[in-house]
């Protein structure tokens, strides 16, 4: 089904899912950003392709649609003013937004807002991503849907940073020292975010108590001297993070390795219990590709989606698109 | 939540899953089975704990309840008329009935009866199983959420059946001669079933065309000797089955050997696509334990779901019950 997509957020993931928007055969009717420097350009010269429109400063100036791609910022409460004018107009809203992964426990009154907006528009919001959002949260929870019980699970996502591009090489903290690694930590907002939305997710499915979560974020230490396009990594010094969370009891843990040279990268879930096995997926799910397509994914079954916030435990099973024969 | 269950059919799955749904605290309030040894019976005195009630015969006679555990047979013409007096009462209907994990596509007119009485009543009508139901339909289709374009589907399951009961080495033909399998094959019903209603789930998720579908059965001939409890394979003898599914395009493969002294037992999925992998569940899911599982955890979330007729594909998320602390 041909969608009307708005675009909110014309960052570079926000631009690229527009684009592959538009590849799917999807029409972008306008777009949001609050950067003076585009707003009031026609959003095709923005992105290119058959979009309409010109890029507006605020939502309510944005033309009708029936989903918006929110790709704005990961704290979930700057993004409630965008979400809520457009979710009472009945526009559906799909965001990469990290903390709208499961924001029920941690940001209860925002979550509120955005439910009761969304089901005065009759539509629905929803959170969507690799990681928060797939790989180390839903992807678990499936899993045992052919399972008796379960008394553990760990998911183990680990990314070689070396294969992907440049800022993630940074953001991982790759050729730091140790002392400059410990800096960021210290400063705030480094490192990858969304464990503490995966365990709430988790939680949440199996009906666990998400108090006395603890995370744990330390640099992964090179032993040998590793030169990438993007990254010079001495012996002593990070190539990249280590980074998890695990609920109380430490049934549920979540584990993340992202950094240069990691051997053998892949995402695997660990389920104690009757039965207890082992799911791999190998190579691991590919954190850029996958956050643009499961967002889109998205958007093109959340109209039948119940009306509301919604989270991927009650959504109806996303797939991709069957690639056309000939 | 505790549910007021109703056993309809009291076969071996049955009785499983009965004793099971018990074993978490749930409520058997009667059971259905045409046996006249056990018409009339205290539902405990078959199933042990805390069932009440007597084993009916029809069920228009058996007490109201949350949810009807449907386990009488495959075909689903002869099941309908035991879900559908249950759906226009209110009461919904989870089955292990294989032709209910897709039976839009072949079974159009039964398929509308259930829907029709499920929203009549308010409830939902939902086939659950691992094979077909799971490992070889939904979970290829949802490790597809994080993909941008599929080209290729391939569901793969081995499964050792030297490791499994008597019954299924006994179903899968082991021991037989390559004529007594192919005369077992001609006589039909032989074979494991489901793989249309597998390939018809994955079409209607990608939107391909179900037509033209091919099916394969053929004997897994062993090269040694080997004796298990059940079963005794002389070299050149069957050891068990392979069979499987395709579309006409041959983009969705589904490939199944169930044989005695099969290595590596397991379940996996390569997807050919942006990107492509392959997933891996270690050692396959167990067939008996996950069977009963996905049905009680379907039963568990299905007064939740949409009322009408439903299949995986827009069920919320199913997720196994954790292991009580202590």
């Amino acid at each position: 089904m041909r969608l009307k997509l708005l675009q909110v957020g014309l960052g570079p993931i926000g631009v690229a899912m527009a684009k592959k928007a538009l590849a799917r055969g999807h029409d972008i009717v306008g777009a949001v950003d609050v950067d003076p420097t585009l707003v009031g350009k026609d959003v095709a010269s923005v992105l290119g392709g058959a979009a309409s429109g010109k890029v507006c400063a605020r939502v309510e100036d944005a033309p009708d649609a029936d989903v918006a791609l929110v790709t704005t910022v990961s704290d979930l409460e700057r993004v409630v003013p965008s979400c809520v004018p457009l979710l009472r107009r009945g526009i559906a809203v799909v965001s990469t937004c990290e903390e709208l992964i499961y924001p029920w426990k941690s940001l209860p009154a925002a979550s509120r807002q955005l439910d009761e907006a969304a089901r005065m528009g009759n539509t629905a919001c929803l959170g969507a991503g690799i990681n928060p959002g797939f790989v180390l949260d839903f992807l678990p929870v499936i899993l045992t849907a052919p399972v008796e019980e379960v008394r553990s699970i760990k998911g183990f996502r680990v990314v070689d940073a070396g294969l992907r591009r440049g800022p993630l090489q940074k953001k991982v903290g790759a050729g730091l020292s140790v002392a400059e690694f410990e800096a960021r930590v210290a400063g705030g907002g480094f490192g990858h975010r969304g464990f503490l939305e995966s365990l709430h997710l988790l939680c949440a499915a199996f009906g666990l108590d998400v108090s006395g979560a603890e995370t744990l974020i330390e640099p992964v230490i090179s032993e040998t001297e590793i030169k990438t396009e993007h990254a010079h990594v001495r012996p002593g010094f990070v190539a990249g993070v280590h980074q998890g969370a695990r609920d109380k009891s430490g049934r549920i843990v979540l584990d993340l390795k992202m950094y240069v040279g990691a051997p053998d990268p892949k995402d695997s879930v660990v389920i104690e219990g009757t039965p207890s096995f082992r799911a791999v997926i190998e190579g691991g799910y590919h954190g850029d590709i996958a956050t643009c397509a499961i967002a889109l994914n998205a958007a093109e079954k959340i109209k039948s989606a119940i009306p509301g916030l919604r989270t991927m435990l009650d959504m109806p099973a996303l797939n991709a698109p069957f690639a056309r024969l000939g």
